[in-house]
């Protein structure tokens, strides 16, 4: 069974660095990237890594590296970023996963070995993985959910429906960027508390959210819904996303239908997508009992129930401009798990579909923010900082109720657990500019003497 | 002035049916498509409507048709769709708009029309005319917002925000589909009046939305606002757009965080993209004082009060299987006027790129339903039907509180006054076929032998 062979524990590879204690890409993982050498200006391509390298797949597969299905499925992926490979569907992912974990093993052939073409992690810079097409977030963590509701509606913090189905909006497509990129702070309306009249600046409460992002590999039609104990076979697979908020937007705009700007001016991800097949061994059976009312049948199946969730360690890490010139390391602000969803990954795409709402390879959801059950693992300083009324304490003493200009928020995660190998995501992290003035339409910028005078084209409404 | 020459109500063209009275498309108009031979297979390639026919761009460019600028441009328009187009900016659309005004007037010189290659309309199918990226629809219709609101918080009809932003939700690019092609009855979760569980079925209140969608041209980059008097040139188009909804899916779904499934499974587009150029002899210019409170800075500029509004009007037509049958003509549902707007296109571009979200050449936006001031000028059924408490009663003499199955909808609409040229929008319609029976998860659909016995796999929740 080649689900066994490329998850055997005692699997491992001729490049050392891939076999060294809590290494994040062990031959068991293999997860995809578009890459490049860093300020070469060279167009991006798919690389797979392995230990602290990568396999470049357009040159292995120049080299005669890959045979029969995985050199199809290769093919594919001798392009800039994993939409073809997505598009042939689950078995070819596994053959090209197989012949990849056979060519990188320590005891594959020299020639085989030879055929493989590897470059540094070190001197590699990363773009989207893959082109997303649609972007989905969901609002999957009952814990969030009502930490949220309870600083906003204390008297109804989970609305009817969330027990009954993943709630969830569409996001914006356009503004995801890969780790490393940074981030302007945002700017937009709020209201200040006492005010009825709103002001337009720099958002005063920008947030991370630590969440899951999910690639769906495999379409479906319009009209064709996709049944939740087949939803695994359309998801090619998953990486880290920072889905980041800017709460006081967020609260202004998001009556009647939805946040909008508060979340539509960027969203980080991690650059390597591990696979759902990689991560086989940490699939976890759902209780039933945990989803309290049962679901209703377009949710619930039986092969679902037997392996619903993911159980994925992760953590969120605050570097601050002051701890770098420090030289302190990031200090860590939560950790959480996947497994704590109440809603899984498979529920969210049955729902998502159920409507007859179409996917095209590429397409991606977020889990929404995957708070724990316990106050010390909420998933976003929303929830830590009680929207601001108790600041966070840092290792170097420094406190933050929001994310401050400069700070830099990485996520880090991990499936590990004894008898499997460890399937890293490695980082998804961004730092956070200061807000740009905001150009001002010609009205106020006109005549420019005034402007010199007043001030004004700097600030408004301030 | 090349704007003032192309508007010229006194053109005429050499393709007689383009100065009839009442044509969509005069010489004045020149709207773009995606097309070809129906039933012929070919890849689909950018068309421009002159009277019932439509210019093929590719083999006009090959007859040596366009010089200079427009040929640069008609070479990004010789493509399937007109992203390439797009992208190329306003000066480039400008300059192939006068050269395609030129060859097609009355007067032009015999080679000139000789280069021109005609297809005709009523031989032609069509596609979509744009890859959309990104997909937002407003909820900028103050009458709309309130007339929704009436229904489902009497208390609280518009919420605080609703005069101070163009309120809006992301929605779902990958199922707009082009007019004409018929869409199937979602399926979802509703709850009935008096119950605490919902059901999981076929929607019993099918709606349309009467609204335009904006196609942004011009991107703008990640972080970089669009100020409110510069949208205009990021804007290529405006066409025809119905944004079903499914409204007792969207009243159970839609809180805290917005419409969802109920939106997301299928828009209808028109074929034609009217360019804001054509439409310049229809712009109004903005009272301030319509707007109240006057909204902050980077909302409001002087370039855009000139001339903010659009003055198209627009109709819901709705054709009935019988009526079909007995060849009677469909029944006007509505007749609105897209001036009625609370919020701008260009004030919805200028907010939403306020956050520093990026756009594409591509990207579109919906105006939201665009309700007028009076009852029977409703965008909806909804509230022509107030919610299904009072049904419509049609031309002969059927009602209907929703849509039906085997329903067509039809949208016309026209920009049209005494000293300028009609500029018409064609048609955006779309059949409702009978919702589809809901796969089951594997759970229920084994063993056969029992749902052969008890029917399951055809109903749920029922």
């Amino acid at each position: 069974m080649q689900l066994n062979e490329t998850h055997d524990v005692a699997l491992t590879s001729w490049v050392e660095s891939a076999n060294a204690p809590g290494c994040d890409f062990p031959v068991q993982n293999l997860p995809f990237c578009s890459f490049r050498k860093r300020g070469s200006g060279e167009s991006y391509r798919v690389g797979v890594a392995i230990g602290d390298q990568i396999v470049d797949i357009r040159a292995s597969l120049a080299a005669g590296s890959f045979n029969g299905k995985a050199a199809e499925a290769a093919r594919a992926a001798a392009d800039a970023q994993l939409n073809r490979l997505m598009e042939l569907g689950h078995a070819a992912w596994s053959a090209l996963r197989l012949e990849l974990s056979r060519s990188l093993r320590h005891d594959a052939r020299h020639a085989t070995r030879h055929a493989i073409v590897l470059a540094a992690q070190g001197d590699a810079e990363y773009g989207l993985p893959v082109k997303i097409g649609n972007f989905t977030d969901f609002y999957s963590s009952l814990h969030h959910a009502h930490a949220c509701g309870m600083r906003f509606r204390p008297d109804t913090p989970l609305f009817p429906n969330y027990r009954w189905m993943p709630v969830a909006y569409h996001s914006r497509a356009s503004s995801i960027r890969i780790s490393g990129q940074a981030l302007r702070r945002p700017q937009g309306q709020s209201r200040t508390a006492g005010s009825d009249i709103p002001a337009f600046g720099p958002t005063q409460k920008l947030d991370f959210e630590l969440e899951l992002g999910v690639y769906v590999g495999a379409g479906s039609e319009l009209g064709t819904p996709i049944p939740v104990d087949e939803a695994e076979h359309h998801l090619f697979g998953v990486s880290l996303l920072n889905d980041w908020s800017a709460r006081d937007l967020q609260q202004w705009e998001a009556t009647p239908i939805g946040p909008f700007a508060s979340k539509n001016w960027g969203c980080s991800v991690s650059p390597w997508v591990v696979t759902l097949e990689a991560l086989e061994p940490y699939r976890l059976p759902w209780s039933r009992t945990a989803q309290d009312p049962a679901p209703l049948p377009y949710l619930n199946g039986t092969a679902h129930a037997s392996r619903a969730h993911l159980d994925i360690d992760l953590e969120v890490h605050l570097h601050t401009a002051k701890m770098r010139k420090d030289g302190d390391p990031p200090s860590r602000l939560t950790a959480s798990n996947s497994r704590h969803l109440y809603w899984s990954v498979f529920q969210m795409l049955a729902h998502h579909t159920s409507s007859g709402c179409d996917f095209a390879p590429g397409d991606f959801y977020g889990t929404g923010t995957l708070s724990g059950p316990q106050p010390e693992q909420a998933g976003s300083l929303l929830e830590l900082s009680f929207n601001g009324k108790k600041e966070v304490k840092l290792a170097n003493g420094e406190r933050r109720a929001f994310v401050a200009d400069d700070d830099v928020i990485i996520i880090r995660g991990a499936a590990d657990k004894p008898g499997a190998a460890r399937i890293g995501f490695g980082t998804c992290e961004a730092q956070i500019l200061p807000a740009l003035p905001f150009p001002l339409p010609s009205a106020e910028l006109t005549p420019p003497t005034d402007r010199d005078a007043t001030g004004r084209g700097r600030t408004q409404n301030a």
